[in-house]
């Protein structure tokens, strides 16, 4: 089965969309990377928060994911913009509807 | 832009399968319903915990499929084998790589 991660990252104030053009800026090489779902959301009750759900053919493939080069693009450029706090959360990706 | 979802649900013990499949079970009609992406995962840290990321057009085609036959069939079926203890973050989905 797939490699689910659900995150959040806390952006410094106004500038939550910035950081997400960032995130959205570096997604070209994911699905080749085997990434099969990478959804960047804001949340409606919370101005700096930033939630990115992502599925992966397997752990291995975000892991390396985390290696190429736009996504140490994207890291590099948004990590000044956050204040550090973030969670996590890895699943089990058992099946729905709208996956590739 | 869209209307993101993502909710846990607890069940009682050793029913976690039952409940995934059930939960399955009910997508058939949630595309025609105005539903862009509906995942269920299981935590990799918590026995119980079912994850479920939803995706749809707006708020509102997303709590008109809480009517739809097989939504209210997939409830009843999976209430008795839930605790009750739910947790909901509704969320605007700003973008990314798989969503249909």
């Amino acid at each position: 089965m797939a490699y689910g991660y659900i995150g959040t990252m806390r952006t410094v104030q106004d500038h939550r969309d910035e950081v997400v053009r960032i995130l959205l800026s570096g997604t070209q090489g994911l699905r080749a990377a085997g990434c099969l779902l990478y959804v960047v959301s804001v949340s409606d009750s919370d101005s700096e928060l930033i939630h990115v759900t992502e599925v992966w053919q397997s752990r291995e493939h975000h892991d390396a994911s985390l290696r190429l080069p736009e996504t140490q693009a994207a890291i590099a450029q948004a990590m000044p913009l956050l204040t550090g706090e973030f969670t996590r959360e890895e699943l089990t990706v058992v099946g729905g509807l709208g996956l590739a």
